[in-house]
C-alpha cells in the first residue's frame, strides 16, 4: 500500500514537474512571439505626453464641434465605453451615411505600425485628420476646425499651454497632435495573458494554454503578433482562398487603393487582436459577429486549414484572455460655443 | 484738513452702510424667491439612490444599445461634456431625423415640477421612456430594450443588485427608474449666484447684482424663479407679443397637444434657466443662440418690455452668474454584446 502510494506520489510529482516544463516551453513560445502591454504609454518621438496636452487631446477627442454637424466626435466611432469602437459593422457618418469600413479601435492603437486597415496613415496624428474632414464621417474642414476652436478662449489658452513657445499653436495638425497624445493613453495592460506571460501560471487555464498553442502551431500568429496582436504587417485577405463577397465585398481592395500595385490587391493590416472580445462585428467589412465564426473563416481564407470545432473553441477561448483594463475616462467638460462659434450644419438644411 | 478727512471717512462708511442694508435687502428679496442647488441630490420618493442603482443608470445612459441603431444614446442629446444639451437648434435622431424641439438639458431636471417642454412627462422616469421609443430619436420599443439587457450577463447583475426582491427586476420600466436615479445625481451646486445667496458677498459683482435686481424688477422672476429659475409652471409663449414664426413656429402649439384645451395653445414650461451659458440655442424652437438677443426677445414677448441695451446686457451677466459646478462623470465601461443581443437596424439598410 505505501509503495502505491509513493509510485503515485512519483507519477504526481513527475506530471507536475513535466506540466511545468511544459508551461514554461509555451511561455518561452509566446514570449519570442508577443509581447504584454506596458502598464505606461509609450513615448512618442516629437510628441511629448504632457498633461496639458493629453487633457486638450481628450477634449478634442469628445468635441462634436470637430464635425460639421456638431453631433459627431471621435468617440461617437471610438467609443471608450465599448472596446474603443462603436460595435457597428460599418460607422454611421453625417447624414447618417455609412462609412466604407468596420471602425478600427483606439484602444492600444499606437503600437499599431501605421493606422487605418490599409495602413495609409503613418501615425495617430495624421490618421486623426481622416474622418475630421472625410465627408461620410465628420465632414468638416480644417479652416472650419481652427475657426471652431478660435471661437472658445479656454481653447485658445489650452493649445497655448500645450503647445508651448508656439505663435500661433490653434492649428489642424496641433489638434491631431493633442488627440494622438490622448490616445496614446488609452493601453489596456494586464489582460490575463499578459499577466500569464509576465509569470502568473493561474492567469490562464488549460484550455486557453491549448487555445494559445493552436493559434502559434496553425500559424494565426505569423500574421497576429507582436505587442497588439496583429497591426504590424500586410496580408491578402484571402491568402489561401478567398471569402464570399458577404465578408469581402469586391469594391474594397484594401491597399491596392493606397499603392495603386498589383501585389496589394486585397490586401489589408492584420487586425490587432487586443480586446477582441469587445471589438465585434469582425474584419474590415464588420461582417461578422461572432468570434468564433471569424476564427473559423480566418482558418479557411489565410492557412487553408478547416478548425474543427473544439480548435475554433480552444482559439476563441485564448483570444479571451486578450482583453485587458480599459481605461479610465472622465468625461471632459467642454467650454460653451460664443457668438463666432461656426454654426451645425446639416445636409438636409444647409442653414441648421 | 482734518475735518475733512472726517467728512470723506464719514461719507464712505454711511456709503459702505447703505450698500450693505442694499445688498442685504437684494439678497431678502431673492431668498423670497429663488433658491440654491443644494450639494446633494434629493431624496426621489419611490426611487432610493442607492450606489449599484445610480451606476445602472450611468451605463444605461451611455447605451447606445437602447437605440435601434446602436448609435444613439441619452448622453448624445444630454451630452454631460456640454451643458447637458447639446448645443443643437433641435437634435439628430434614428436616421439623421431632426427633432421637433430644442433639448433641454439633464442637469437639475430633477428639480423641475414636470419634463419636456410641454410637461408631458411627470417625473425623469417617465421621461427616459420618451426618447428610447420615439421614431425620430432612439426609435426602439421596450421589447427590444429588455431583448437587449437580458442579452448581457453584466446587466442581468446589475439589474438584480439595483432592484433587489424583484423575481424579474430586467424591465422597461426599470430601466427609466435607473436613468433618473443617475440623473438624480447630475446638479450644479456652487454657481456664483448661489455663493452669494448663502452669504458671499463677493461672488457677485455690481453689475451682475443690477443684472438681478432687474430680473425680479421687470418681471423675468414671474416665471423664472425656485431652485431652477423655472421649470414649474406653464406659460403661453407671446404673453403679451407673440414673437415670429422663426422663433415660435406655428405648427408647435405647445401644452395644447397634451391637454387639448384651448387655453394652453402655445404654452410652453418656463425654461428653467440654471446653466443658461452652457445650453444655447435658445427657446423651444432653439432659434437663438444669443443669450442677450433671447433676454431681449423674452423681454418683448413676455413682459411687453422694449429692455435698453444695459438692461439686456445686465440681465444676461447675472445669469452668467447661474452656471455652477458641472457633474465630474466617469465614462462607464458597458458589457459586451453576446450572440442574442438583437443586432443594429437602420432606415437606409434594415439588414444593418
Amino acid at each position: 500500500m505505501k509503495r502505491k502510494i509513493s509510485l503515485l506520489t512519483s507519477a504526481v510529482c513527475l506530471s507536475l514537474a513535466s506540466s511545468v516544463a511544459m508551461a514554461d516551453a509555451l511561455r518561452d513560445r509566446a514570449s519570442a512571439l508577443f509581447e504584454a502591454i506596458p502598464q505606461e504609454p509609450p513615448v512618442i518621438e516629437g510628441n511629448e505626453l504632457t498633461p496639458e496636452k493629453v487633457e486638450l487631446g481628450k477634449m478634442l477627442f469628445f468635441e462634436p464641434r470637430l464635425s460639421a454637424s456638431h453631433l459627431i466626435s471621435c468617440n461617437t466611432c471610438h467609443n471608450v465605453g465599448f472596446g474603443g469602437d462603436d460595435y457597428l459593422p460599418v460607422s454611421i457618418g453625417h447624414g447618417w451615411q455609412k462609412g466604407p469600413r468596420n471602425a478600427p479601435t483606439v484602444f492600444n492603437a499606437v503600437f499599431n505600425a501605421a493606422q487605418f486597415w490599409d495602413g495609409r496613415a503613418a501615425d495617430l496624428a495624421e490618421q486623426a485628420k481622416g474622418p475630421v474632414q472625410a465627408g461620410v464621417e465628420m465632414s468638416s474642414t480644417p479652416e472650419r476646425v481652427v475657426d471652431t476652436l478660435n471661437s472658445m478662449p479656454d481653447y485658445i489658452e489650452r493649445f497655448k499651454a500645450s503647445f508651448p513657445g508656439e505663435a500661433d499653436p490653434v492649428t489642424f495638425d496641433n489638434m491631431a497632435i493633442a488627440i494622438e497624445a490622448f490616445e496614446a493613453t488609452l493601453i489596456t495592460p494586464n489582460s490575463p495573458f499578459d499577466l500569464w506571460l509576465n509569470g502568473d501560471d493561474a492567469a490562464l487555464n488549460d484550455e486557453q494554454k491549448e487555445g494559445l498553442a493552436l493559434f502559434m502551431d496553425k500559424g494565426c500568429a505569423a500574421c497576429h503578433a507582436g505587442v497588439n496582436f496583429g497591426g504590424q504587417n500586410y496580408f491578402p485577405f484571402g491568402l489561401v482562398k478567398r471569402p464570399g463577397a458577404d465578408i469581402l465585398p469586391e469594391g474594397d481592395r484594401g491597399r491596392f487603393e493606397v499603392t495603386q500595385t498589383a501585389t496589394d490587391d486585397y490586401v489589408f493590416r492584420a487586425a490587432p487582436l487586443r480586446n477582441i472580445e469587445l471589438t465585434a462585428p469582425y474584419f474590415h467589412s464588420g461582417a461578422v459577429w461572432d468570434l468564433e465564426e471569424a476564427v473559423s473563416v480566418m482558418g479557411v481564407a489565410q492557412l487553408g486549414a478547416e478548425l474543427n470545432d473544439d480548435q475554433v473553441h480552444k482559439i476563441a477561448e485564448f483570444l479571451r484572455t486578450l482583453t485587458g483594463d480599459v481605461p479610465t475616462v472622465v468625461y471632459p467638460h467642454l467650454p460653451p460655443s460664443t457668438r463666432t462659434t461656426p454654426r451645425p450644419v446639416s445636409m438636409m438644411n444647409p442653414d441648421y
